[in-house]
């Protein structure tokens, strides 16, 4: 696996893999990876010849107060399991190949940036999106995957590459999740093992609601009256949101119908954690 | 000259174009051609194999209280101008072609977009940066060429174009004036003939400017307010802003040094007018 640092060189191996007719699947990270992050390679390498990670703790995407500089990182560890799973490339820009002095240039997608996460997290989605799109440009890739788990994400950029006319195809793939349930996150990390164990209520308030579908329940004021219910049983106080929305648009729904998303951020002692599910009726 | 109307047809013709490894130059515009547009298409030519104009009313960057309706619009006419030039293709799509449904995404430069016709105009850079950054996606485009006229949309759009790292290279044209003096604009044509007259206190404010500068003066306020003498005295009161300013930050300066910007906005009866001029000292 070739290990590259500077955006100069990651678009000339671009474009010298693109003149080869190859094509390009991309994997945008911030590293400390798990199994998830492993999921996206692996559907990638199905999707395209050459598969590209890269690997950036993006500053814009993180609020004054929120967790930048403790953010885990280990990029022996990452370039490892990378390599493992047959990454042809690394990209691992320094702060400064991404923003040199003078950068002033920002992308956001209106009204879903303000929502869920976006309304507790101001800014977080511009940041998303400007270091997506100024990603994309430098690795040019055919297929551009994300996971399920930051489900918000996935509409957002989905949206932005479709409305900017890129010709890059997004693949949100499935949440991945340990044994026990927990959505896999590198936030995991920050957690006690007594947090650890009260975490598990945001999974079981989601699996809960897919039954209570299932089971026929179509009203989301009683799913979601439940659903917080569950987080409180689960030592769960410190509530973002939960939400019941259609999955397309974002926008919350009273009746479960189509598809939509069920979503939920809490914060597990000072950790917050986000997971959800996507449902079609 | 080939007319293309879809975003789809557009793409294609791109992609084709760019596998003939033909270099592509991009001249957007929002039609009713002048001279100055003209002068675009033929360096245009001079810097790629092939040439292609947009002409596209962005309704994006009207304000409300603005002139979309109005602006002038002459397909016929911009047709055989721009063919006559020898553009490749005139790419003229319609509105939802460019903005479908659930259409949300935004892009903007921050403090640049808000200064100068940006204060005046709340949101019309960020309509701008957004449909040229669209533009400059379906077209691919190895060149893109603006005017130097519309001084503040260059400055920010090479921001955005180099902050993205797109690989498109911008140039920028020196602006084309009437004989007297006038910057050429479709705007233009809103003038009676009294105000074109009145008009012209713009330019000569500019080039009052300008001989102040060689003359040795370097104190912004001096030059300032002897330009606002001179708009006055030729019956413009109706000003925006008269400022001098770093060329390549847009910046305010109060001791002219290095490259700098000299622009006027003001409105003659109810038409709004822009010019500037470039001075490196």
């Amino acid at each position: 696996m070739k290990l590259i640092k500077s955006v100069g060189s990651m678009r000339l191996w671009s474009n010298q893999t693109r003149a080869r007719g190859k094509t390009i699947a991309f994997v945008p990270t911030m590293g400390f990876l798990h199994e998830g992050h492993l999921s996206l390679v692996r559907r990638a390498r199905r999707e395209a010849s050459a598969v590209v990670m890269s690997i950036f703790v993006n500053p814009l995407q993180f609020g004054p107060r929120e967790d930048f500089v403790a953010y885990p990182r280990d990029i022996q560890r990452d370039s490892a399991l990378a390599g493992a799973e047959g990454c042809d490339v690394l990209f691992f820009p320094a702060k400064k190949q991404m923003y040199p002095e003078g950068f002033l240039t920002r992308v956001g997608v209106e009204r879903m940036d303000g929502v869920l996460c976006g309304a507790f997290r101001p800014g977080h989605f511009v940041g998303v999106c400007t270091v997506v799109l100024k990603l994309a440009n430098i690795v040019r890739p055919h297929v551009l995957l994300v996971g399920q788990k930051d489900a918000q994400q996935a509409v957002i950029l989905g949206r932005m590459l479709r409305d900017l006319n890129t010709e890059v195809r997004l693949i949100v793939c499935p949440t991945v999740r340990e044994r026990d349930g927990l959505a896999m996150s590198s936030r995991n990390s920050y957690l006690s093992p007594k947090e650890r164990e009260r975490a598990l209520a945001i999974s079981r308030s989601l699996f809960l609601a897919r039954k209570l579908v299932l089971c026929g329940e179509r009203k989301a004021a009683r799913i979601l009256g439940q659903m917080k219910s569950a987080l409180s049983r689960g030592g769960i106080s410190d509530i973002d949101y939960v939400a019941i929305l259609d999955a397309k648009e974002l926008v919350p729904v009273k009746t479960v119908r189509g598809e939509v998303l069920i979503a939920v951020a809490a914060r597990v002692g000072t950790t917050r954690l986000i997971d959800n599910i996507k449902l079609r009726i």
